[in-house]
């Protein structure tokens, strides 16, 4: 059985990296999953938020948020609605809790990386785009800071990379890398987190109307470990394609 | 080695579910695991939210929330804050979830139904025994819903049960149903939410620190199989000690 | 003419107080009278809010709420509203003030006390009932602060003791303790706050529908001296029944 | 013993009733005791609000607000912080009681009228001066009403008058309608409330330090009345010098 | 062509400046243009806000909200609805900006001056009438200061004056001072800040419908000219009629 | 004197419009001015806002907002603040009045466009940017609309163009389309909207720190005529090199 847009079941959408789509941020990525669309950008700052204070270890926090018209048809801005909603709460802890996964926040001192993800177009994927970029952005904030001596050559506060992907059953097959007309006729869901080495950082599986087994858990599994293998490698290359200190 | 308070690695704590803790609600339970304490309250009200009219289907949601002082510290309310926090927003869409999963909405008609699970003392898992409790409240608000009339005797909106429980790893070893203490020293954290049928709703796993490879998994989910079974056992044994007519 | 449950005119409903009923808070009790089950929660801090630092005094402060489900329809949950209802500050401020009464914040140090009162079920009262119940986990937290020595041995921040008790007229005639269906049908409804030795802490009478006279004003005030009175004997049977150093 | 304006303690300070202050509302007032001054405009509009109609009855209802320099020092302002404080609610909600309990509010037929109560400057008793000028402000807007045909000649919907004055101890002395320097010094506080008739509205007395008996709760009644008594000849006095006819 | 109330189209409605008629205010203006009524209070206080501190230099802001029956129908105020709305936030922006013209925070010191300007009633040009009451509060309030020696005798923090009227398109003829009426009607509507030497300060003109041309905007800015000039002899004549030192 | 630039004193910065830059919405600009980038996008739906209904005529509004990091140093988001502030509201509204300004409401009927203007990158000009950018995406989103059938084939809501600059005094010189650094150090600040015909929708001068005179308004709204018939062009350009139906 063929996808709605002829790729094969284990297949990534288009996947683009641009580095440095911001001039002010110390990091930044446009990050495009297809027609998903997310700007990552990375702001180093001295300093820790209060309850961290003088026990030096650093802080890397996340912040999600779609645009109004990111979606077919418009949302409200939750700026104008006086609150966040739950699932941007959600996805944004989620990115930074996965970011958090592959940071020494001791060798980081006592600064702070705030991650800001912006969805400008949403055509399913947005958390694992969000993640995969904002990895990237992240290496590029870090590299910045130590050209400025913010850190010293030394310290190494990245313990590996972080990549995520979707994964799911449509039309009762197994297929990775849903785009948002799969999303919706998924039975089963999962975003899975993983490094650069093939660890879990996280692993959100939901069924969508019907539980699953045991048997397929394992084949979604197998299918988002070969997906973020692959986006490991397009990290890589994006990131040595330019060293940091060219692009500017 | 040992757990701080003597359990087996795969054992539960003691397990207390006390049907109709309330007057007024639908179904109600206080729910204990150990000496964590959730009041879970099942409001069966006729109608369905607006976006959901006309289509002959019902509704299940959950609010969760804690009391400031369920915690060994007090907490600030959120609604005196004058917004909800993400991690209570993000319990409270896994509770509705986990239960919609076991729901036909078609044949409970347009009728809603609310599961208020409100921590009085936490003590780790309370997402886990919210659910838990939630699914027994939840049978007693339909069953009622039927000896009033709301629903037909016929009409059969539960599909299976569920129940949850969490499992991670405490000083290198893999454990069931973790409390506070155990749970700020895990090093990985999963909730995994199952059907009476063995079945997967929904699986959540965390790398706290350091991320977690296959066999690490597949371990920690059959914990969670076997906790799941027992919970499930429970939920039955409170269910038919007494019936529900007999209860008011 | 007799009450609808029975109850003479000036009697109480069945008053229960339980000590103790959560594990981390410094004093707490689940107040009942009938079906009305208040969560009384003492939480003792070292500190004073920074409007009264370095003055030498301490602070006693309450904040009521009511659980969604605790009522006979389901009421939205003011975190979700965004907002605090005018009647639950109203009552959060009375409670704070009833209990202020007899509390020396002189001999209390520069030390914070609030009082968290939970309706877990409503059937009228409740704020009366959480007053009662308050001043009980009120003297718990106070006991155990002396004995973490956070407070000395010799320092007597209590003045006395402090009860609640609501009065009405229901068919024409003033009784005491209405429960819910009473308060509905109340022409004059009257919240009086006394302490152990029979004096008047606060005095709110409403007058509901028709306005009343001072002869109907002075038999109410007779009817709650009598019900506070008897509440004044419950609070001391309830504490020195266990000391608070074998509660736990 | 001498009051610090001179005054006897059964004193009211100077009274102003002045009608018409506003030329848009259906009635309004400009109330002053002493440098308290209070703008209460009178909004009567045809309708109700939802959970109010088809009932036939119509509905009473006072907002109660400061301006931030009312006060000796400025306040911050309710619409900035976002959330209204907890005295302004109480307030608020005890002016539209203290007006319905002299309204028939099926007399008044499927209308609304709102009190808005305006604190320009504040010396003590705004709650109490607010009342005393709504009620004037009420009669003028169902004058309006009636001469506009909204109501019909021969509705009736006022049952009488009502007012509002302050008592209380201090230095020892029962005193009439405090100023603030008195307010604050003040050892009991009750806010009265009555009909014209005489007859108790609201009674609100609160202990503030030291709880009082009942031979001073005794005293303080009888002082609320003379006031209550003297601002209801003002309050006649003010509406019969000039026919609301004349007044635009 | 006659304006509805006679006016000619160069002329001012009858302006009235009444200083001090607040008690507790440092600076304190009532002022009338025509119908429309704004109290502006102006209130000095030792210190800036935190991201001022430390360099020497004072603040001055301002406050501009309407009471809610200011209007011909009662709007709901803005604390009740939890925002502060965009024209509210628009007008106390113009305020502020338009009292900073004239004022040299350096010889100000590390003081702050707020201008609360509240309408009491409204018809037309509520923002350029509490422009040009606040600058008379905002001249008391500084001398006030003097007289009480926080500042010195000698600081010079005004360098000028500020007055501001509207002008606009009213049935084809350019007009000066719009009232309500004349406003709705208006095609376009221009407000005009300018400094008592005749230099602009603030020029805000929005086409109502249909864009105007550059001779337009000259012979609006002319007529403002106009306008302000007649203000500041205004200001000046309120001013110097009574001191300071002799209004209270 | 040059610009820091290079720039002339009449001349734009670089201006790039490119269209349809997103698949979803119904018309879509990314602007830029120099390193300001502005997304514009334009959501057509049938019907109007509730205080519209029936009257037969459409509306058009606009909501601006600036991610996070388009500024130099990160801002904190709106949504998190739980509210819009001042300078948001204030730029969404003029954006709005402006597109109103060239739109026959009639000709629309009962349909909406609102135009989201997201800063994606700051450095001055970004309201000009935006309501540049927006007119384009306005464009699009007619012709999207008739070419659906929205819209009648004949129906012309479009009566002219609108394109907006900001110019303003640098070192003593009067400049065109201010970037940040000039901005920032700019002694008067004006932004001009204008049609595409040459006349005036909107006039915004500000003095920063010092008043201006008559002749410096007449040289910046020569200044301001010139750029905008440059942007004028520029979007003309845009608008024809290729027509909508081939965009997609």
């Amino acid at each position: 059985m063929t996808r709605h847009d002829g790729r094969a079941p284990y297949q990534l959408r288009e996947v683009r990296i641009t580095r440095n789509w911001l001039d002010h941020a110390e990091g930044s990525v446009l990050v495009e999953f297809g027609r998903t669309r997310v700007l990552c950008a990375a702001s180093f700052t001295a300093g820790v938020p209060r309850w961290l204070k003088g026990q030096g270890t650093g802080w890397v926090t996340a912040e999600y948020e779609m645009l109004p018209r990111s979606t077919n048809t418009r949302s409200d801005r939750e700026s104008r609605k006086g609150r966040v909603g739950g699932r941007t709460h959600e996805i944004s802890r989620l990115i930074g809790r996965s970011l958090r996964a592959i940071i020494d926040t001791k060798a980081l001192g006592e600064n702070t990386i705030v991650l800001d993800c912006d969805v400008l177009q949403a055509d399913g994927g947005t958390r694992t785009a969000a993640i995969t970029g904002a990895y990237v952005a992240l290496v590029d904030a870090i590299e910045d800071a130590r050209s400025k001596k913010l850190l010293s050559a030394t310290a190494a506060p990245l313990t590996g990379s972080v990549s995520a992907i979707s994964v799911g059953i449509v039309n009762g097959e197994p297929v990775l890398d849903l785009d948002y007309p799969e999303d919706v006729n998924a039975g089963t869901d999962m975003n899975v987190v993983m490094t650069g080495s093939g660890e879990y950082v996280e692993v959100q599986g939901t069924a969508e109307g019907k539980p699953f087994d045991r048997d397929l858990l394992n084949t979604l599994l197998d299918l988002a470990a070969k997906g973020c293998a692959d986006l490991t490698a397009m990290q890589e290359a994006a990131l040595t394609a330019t060293p940091r200190e060219r692009l500017r």
